[in-house]
């Protein structure tokens, strides 16, 4: 038995589960889960996500992917299916700052995180001895103003074609509008705020400045606009006078563990749907 | 247009979704959301919710609930239609105390909780001024020791058959084992502690003499078992050593309003379904 | 007895507890709880807050206050006495909203706010009857951008000397900077969304549109920036795509209200200290 | 400069707070924070605590302890000086599971705990290469029903007089009666409920049946009491009918991780006065 999850998304209107669980009963499927939302009854989009076990020996994975183009054309829908057998491959980016990079590799190692991490990609040197600790081929390329493209280029000839997305784990360098072009697939980063609050450099410096009473982080989808992409997950914290920007740090490097570890979760697990500047998370 | 929602559970199988979401459509609904739970994929029990809109002048209301016997027998399923045309009737029992009561009042009246309140009960007159200022019949059914069978019938007698479900906004009275054979129906409590801990009486003296460094609220589907019932809803803050019992009530009169009424919105939007001893809430 | 508070803010220096706490133990004052910040123990700014308990038979209050201008003097200290035996009074703005007004007249007639409202004033005439069923005057002092100064002196006019500081429970209408000249005191304002994110016209909406997991509320005191003055409370909860614009508002309600009376309740304890745009809150 | 951190109880009377800050200013010290809470302000029992810089050039740390004994005879008071320039020694417990061992290692070698871990002792052999991969001494015990005062006694043997307190890390071993009477210090423990709820064994389990809405992990004070001893932290997480036990325990993890972490900062700042079953925890 293998398991298939579903997202799709199209045009809302009459008949898409049914036509949807009718072609997963026609595999000889059994929905485990299915999620669906619609910003709109009446004329919005629709999005589903549904996940099932079926026999890949009675039904190959080819046909439950190639079967269901017809019915999505119909329904004018992007979709995309996605197979327990095969895990993710996460490709990370990385600095110096190691708690966010720390928390994924505890993780992976324990078993919560269902995803392969082909190789860390660091501008600095420092990790490297963390990173082989866990078996994990590293990598170390530098990046300056002056060689920004090159090293770019050479950090996507290192993972290869060996990812299916990116996470940038606290990695301090801004990616050029090129990357994207040069790597169309998803790329998650914790930014060390409450976004939209503190966008830039130096959130909890700004966070003190402005005396807010609670301090957050936020894990968010990369699009070429810094720190507007699409959200994915927030976590916060309460803080008061007592504390200074260094207890500012502290309290945040918690938030920015969880909260990226949470969106990479949600995203492995196929829960997410990206959706204009948006995104729809189904429940873990 | 109606709009009705479809609870459901059922021993899980393969092709559940679609036989449900097919008869939908057959009554020429259009899905607005559904969300479905299995205890475990093989072999588990089955939850469904599906709200659906549907054109009433062509499609019958009990057409709709008369015409899925057939399916649901064939499923074995336990099942209710719901719509919204038919706003639930909730008769709420109180004793003094006016947070909860008075939460409620003002969450009908502003909208927030699409539901008719046909009368307050309660074994005081305390609170009839406040009742009566929104509009709702108030009725004073004095309770002892002595008669209280006898004031659990009346009370029974007062709503007459005007009650989809009762809620107990802080009714300082323990409910006889009759009374649930005598109203069959659901039954919402607020208890003023983090169930299972402090069941019984004065549970802030009880977290107060404990030093926990968090209270709560639950809200609850009485049962004949006193504080064991299905558990709809629970609220948590924060306390310190700086708070004494008082505090502890303050802060806790917060929470158990606040658990209370999302019980409420949970229960009158049909998202609640309740298995042995527990509940799936579909989320809002 | 008689109990009173001491806010007092100075530059940091050696010694200001003991010079502070020997003052009140030579007026007999029973200290029952102490607080201090200090920005940088080395050089920075020192806030205190001292309750204590003392027989205004033996020591009248007047000499409380003024038999510490010496000490004042010495440490260059800004500070207030306030004695628990005279309540602040709280002025209330309020526009058509009634969410917060709701929960600030319900708090105060249940005994949680020990505050007095010596009236409700609003740019519109709805809320008349709440008001006044509560036994608080009410005043309807229309506003408009032709008669928007004319209109604030009538408001203060109608508050007279009467408020110690004004709440604006929703208040639809922006200050003029005159306003702050004229009415020197405290002035809080609920804004509904968590500052500094979402300033402005309809934030809910904003938040809606940018796809954040967590919305907010945020109490402050009102300076002639708009939604910039020190922060008091705020308070956040979790939405998800399931939220329309619509539940952000409902969620939101619940946010505000109690954020608004978190302040107020920090406030009227004189727990709160100003400086510069910040505040310090002591624990409650 | 050194710091020194008071911290006293005694019954409560007039005049505490300004004799003890006259006793600091005295040893010429500043005052760093100061805080204090009463039970009852009229006749409870009364806690303190201050920090203060001192030049230890101009007054020794013995004198500033012993010089404070004819005070504390006078209010009748319990009290230890700690002061910074001495490190906290920390004895670690544990058994085979590692998420809250790696999360106590990992904040103490990237600074946030400031304490020394003198070693580590477990039950197991397992995590000998995880432990001393940080340079820390590693040593396995092994215990059985047969050898269980023995193995307690080689335990106290192998952490000698190198440890302040204990820290159980999910140390799967009860503690006998006698193990308190031979280690007389601190002992904290993680508990994976929220305690009062759920006691014993298998508390997720518990709670999976139970059908709570929150989970939460207490850190406390160990006693002979079985999951009886003062709260010194509590920490909670929402879960759903969508969450299995498994998942109950992986989000349980993470919670008992946060809570134990912020138990031993609390302990080794000295913010943590135990009284009674309870304790007063001073803020951060």
């Amino acid at each position: 038995m293998d398991r298939a999850v579903l997202l799709l998304q199209c045009p809302d209107r009459k008949g898409i589960v049914a036509r949807v669980s009718n072609y997963v009963l026609g595999c000889d499927g059994n929905i485990i889960s299915s999620d669906q939302h619609s910003t709109d009854p009446e004329g919005g989009q629709f999005f589903m996500r549904v996940e099932f076990s079926f026999d890949e020996g009675r039904v190959p994975r080819e046909h439950i992917s190639s079967g269901f183009a017809p019915l999505a054309s119909a329904l004018n829908a992007d979709y995309a299916f996605h197979f327990a057998s095969r895990r993710m491959k996460m490709g990370i980016l990385v600095s110096k700052y190691d708690h966010c990079l720390f928390e994924i590799l505890y993780r992976h190692r324990n078993g919560e995180l269902q995803v392969e991490i082909p190789r860390v990609v660091s501008n600095h040197p420092d990790l490297r001895e963390l990173v082989e600790s866990y078996g994990i081929p590293f990598a170390h390329v530098p990046v300056s103003s002056q060689n920004r493209r090159d090293a770019e280029r050479k950090i996507l000839d290192v993972f290869g074609e060996d990812t299916d997305f990116l996470v940038l784990a606290r990695y301090m360098q801004i990616l050029t509008p090129e990357f994207f072009d040069d790597y169309p697939k998803d790329i998650i980063n914790i930014h060390h705020s409450f976004l939209p609050s503190f966008k830039g450099a130096n959130p909890y410096r700004q966070a003190y400045d402005r005396g807010v009473k609670i301090i957050g982080a936020t894990a968010h989808y990369v699009t070429p606009e810094l720190d507007e992409g699409p959200i994915i997950e927030q976590i916060v914290d309460r803080v008061s006078h007592r504390d200074d920007p260094e207890d500012l740090k502290r309290k945040g490097r918690n938030l920015e563990k969880m909260a990226l570890v949470n969106a990479i979760h949600a995203h492995i697990e196929h829960r997410v749907i990206r959706y204009k500047n948006k995104t729809v998370v189904f429940g873990g």
